[in-house]
């Protein structure tokens, strides 16, 4: 539990990187910053208040809403903490590890808003996403609330984590508009290709890295058989959503598409994780490959209806969390058309809540303080606009290290 | 084994950044593909065909051949996997910790003949390679095969995935040729350096992390003593090959090349995987020089008979991978002329085997759909001739976003 | 243990990155490869003199010095090992474990000496800082000498690791003096930005990740409850030391900073490291927040006394390890006025042998082989200085692949 940990916290590294890979060199420092400064918020308030929203415990068993006060209920120091070292993993793996996965769903936001959200209303909308939203949601199922009493599955949050991440990212760039110039009034698109590929590239290898943590922490136990069958069933499902997109992308474009592929990779990992435990290898397979081979099509449908997104978040994280939900009545030991409804059912009430929650907030950051940074600092960039600086420097000029300038 | 698993899938990482890091800016986007691609066609080949290829079972002992089926055998889902949790892990983890390592042979031939071969030849390449070359040298020891039953030891494989990789690619990098423009007829040699050494170094930094899980895993159990002793041995030999590298490359070039260092450490490595766990410190530090020290020898060497590998795959993993085999002869518990001879045996019949499959596979290839691209493609890269993009972007020009362009 | 292992092996990367990242792009092959070598010669020297210094037997508990002889002491071969096997981990895994601490202090003055210090007196001083002044002072207290006799604590290293490799760095810049046209006479201060912020912000990801295997290691054990409130302690210190870098550099330069921030958490892991295992989360997140808020205010102190450190390491390590050992003092379980006064004493002891050492040993190198290379290859930029390389090309000219050149 504790090493998977670590590997969900790698995972705020590859989104990191990925987003960073994928926007423009100028506006790097920006994504960097957003991204290191989410993972330290949702850190804290999910100590403050989150964890508490969350679990708050058997007497909120099958409710919508449960609280158990601020703070971390334990006292302080590792002498209070031993009681609660039943069933495999203490009260601090349980936070920690749970807290880890809160910062993910902001940070899935942060991609798809890029390039032209001011860092204030972003920061602040995070912020109460992970604060509030997130723990509501994530109770409902995880905390033994209403949707767990209805039967709902998410083993490791392709609804509770990825399309509530989704959704909130689809709320947000509906209220924030996309950027400067990149859909003409013809109906033309401007291609604004992200400014590393081998940044975009690590990413995924460190997220596919950190899943192995997501998904192999979530069996919640050390259990070598439930462990290692979801390892190899995350790994399939990566692999042949690489293979979907690759098929589709090429028989749409005709070119080797990296980005999609990459992609493809993050709709495999992201479609198995509702059911990862649940699957063998050919199940895994097919879900996998169908995650893939969704992405081309919704990263052009998106562009179609002119919602801007620059790393490609709402197809991997909505639509193929959408999918993976599904996929848990469809494919494995609990495929049924019961079980298909309950999982409709409860990503679309998940779904629904965020998505008001998510847009009413931005939409009271737009009239308030305001979500866009004026035309002229998207066009120079946020790097210099909110940061003052560059992500990438040439080095202080020769001529200005002569002596003469010393003394 | 599951964390070794997750090690050795960051290996893939490894290769990724380095081989990026050695390549052309031109040629970023076409090698991080491959790698994608590889790791992602390697995993399911191997769940269909590599896995019953290499472990087919004990009716199949001493045998050259043997072959258990396609797919993977278990029922799905966990509960048929439980009859197979004794001794320590269980069908999953064997399955997926393997299929981590198949893959790895195929990305060792990617770094050797990048920068000029077609991207659909590699891919039938590398596929047809880890579904059948590699898993069928790999039954012969690990599967019980008549290596194992001749007292042949390769403990992680400096034979049956190191040298198995380099034979491939010296094989591959026969029949493909130079990259254009590299030798002289006078017997100049172009310096054609690596578009980034920031990533090549973090890929040898990831591969070291990597090689942990690859040689601490191979122990195939928890037994602390065993895989703390290779832990030491690892680190130690990579240590010590820095230093060869650096001694035997300051005395030739009177430089400090930071590449000879990177790939001592990779050598270093690959030296000490056969016998990792028969070796102490002292074997183990002596093992790691002489890989180290061997490096800039073999790299100079491949230079003069004109045989052009990018990144040095053929001297670190060829090279390296049969030193290491033959070092399990001379130093540590296993040390005898018998021994000696045996493991020369065991990697001149493996090396044998895959040379013959790899030359003969890519000679069908080069004279069916052709292996190089066109030398027009291969100057102006190959990311643009084969993916249409650019690993890296400067940004769309300010311009284009002046409002006059927007409606 | 072992994976711990792996993680602090990682910081090793990290800290490539990071520094990397904060100097100039002309520097950068200078940096990888000290880095890079300085592990190596780490692991080596500590093999040969370093671990039988540090950890010398009962012998010697509560002394100044001791010595167990050269080499790693157990006769070769796993076998050996096993008596050691005592204690949940063995010889080999402490072994390993520790060495990969001891070339964290030599890492640490890499970065502050960048940019203007001759290869092989740094290589030469970082060898011997390793190997000898790192031993001494760490048995002070972890080989059970006379500073654990008096009662100091320091848990994973504040002091034994952060601020000996932070007064060694003090004492390195002060004999090398500040880069070239750094500072003005008329007071003013050129700023020299980094040339790659992913890479510095990789690198502040990584060694977060490493600290879980720094402190989570350190518990010696696998007791579930401690190793997870270390894993929680560290992250919340870590997340609160970003935000008291941003309150505080907000407020003294009215924009977001993302060095400030990435060094806020760098300084909150320092902080928290000292008692990581010692205290609880509200405790940890002071903590953490203090350590955060100083960073800003010591960059711009030491840039004030024109102690030039491209990497801000000696405001991380020197100050936040500092500040870090007293803590102990003030929170958590430890806290009383005679345990403040005895970290207090401790970290002056520590901090007084390494200064006098790294001041001495620095001197002489000046006075002998010289520790500056010259202006001009200062202002020409070390990778063509000494190694004859850049770390980026943007590879060979097109027209030089014309056929007329071939042959």
């Amino acid at each position: 539990m504790l090493v998977a940990t670590c590997l969900v916290f790698i995972m705020h590294l590859g989104f990191a990187t990925l987003e960073a890979g994928f926007v423009q060199k100028k506006n790097v420092v920006n994504i960097l910053y957003k991204n290191s400064m989410i993972l330290c918020i949702g850190l804290l308030t999910y100590c403050i208040v989150g964890f508490n929203l969350m679990y708050p415990g058997a007497d909120y068993a099958g409710k919508f809403f449960g609280f158990a006060g601020f703070g971390l209920a334990m006292p302080e120091g590792a002498a209070g903490a031993i009681d609660y070292a039943s069933g495999g993993y203490t009260y601090w793996t349980d936070f920690i590890f749970q807290a880890m996965f809160a910062a993910t769903a902001a940070t899935i936001v942060s991609g798809a808003v890029a390039e032209r959200i001011k860092l204030n209303a972003f920061l602040i909308f995070a912020t109460i996403l992970v604060a509030f939203s997130y723990p509501i949601t994530g109770m409902w199922k995880w905390g033994g609330g209403w949707l767990n009493a209805a039967g709902f599955y998410d083993f490791a949050g392709s609804t509770l984590v990825h399309a509530v991440g989704g959704f909130a990212a689809l709320a947000a760039v509906l209220v924030l508009g996309p950027r400067t110039g990149k859909y003409f009034s013809n109906g033309k698109i401007k291609p604004i290709p992200g400014h590393s590929m081998p940044l975009a590239a690590m990413g995924v290898f460190l997220l596919w890295f950190g899943w192995f943590g997501f998904n192999g922490g979530s069996v919640l136990s050390a259990d070598p058989v439930s462990v290692s069958l979801v390892f190899v069933t995350t790994s399939l499902a990566a692999a042949a959503g690489a293979m979907g997109a690759f098929f589709v992308s090429y028989i749409m474009f005709k070119t080797h598409d990296l980005s999609m592929v990459l992609n493809g990779i993050l709709g495999g990992l992201v479609g198995i994780t509702a059911g990862a435990d649940q699957m063998g290898p050919t199940s895994a397979i097919l879900i996998g490959l169908i995650a893939g081979s969704i992405i081309p099509l919704s990263v052009v449908f998106f562009d179609k209806i002119k919602i801007d997104d620059p790393v490609g978040a709402t197809s991997v994280h909505l639509v193929c969390g959408i999918w993976g939900t599904l996929a848990v009545g469809i494919f494995g030991q609990m495929a049924s058309l019961q079980q298909l409804w309950i999982q409709f059912y409860g990503v679309m009430a998940v779904g629904a809540f965020t998505f008001v929650f998510a847009y009413s907030l931005m939409y009271l950051l737009k009239i308030t303080i305001g979500v866009r940074v004026s035309e002229e600092e998207e066009i120079k960039g946020l790097d210099i606009g909110e940061h003052e600086m560059q992500a990438y420097s040439e080095g202080v000029e020769d001529s200005s290290f002569q002596l003469s300038t010393v003394d």
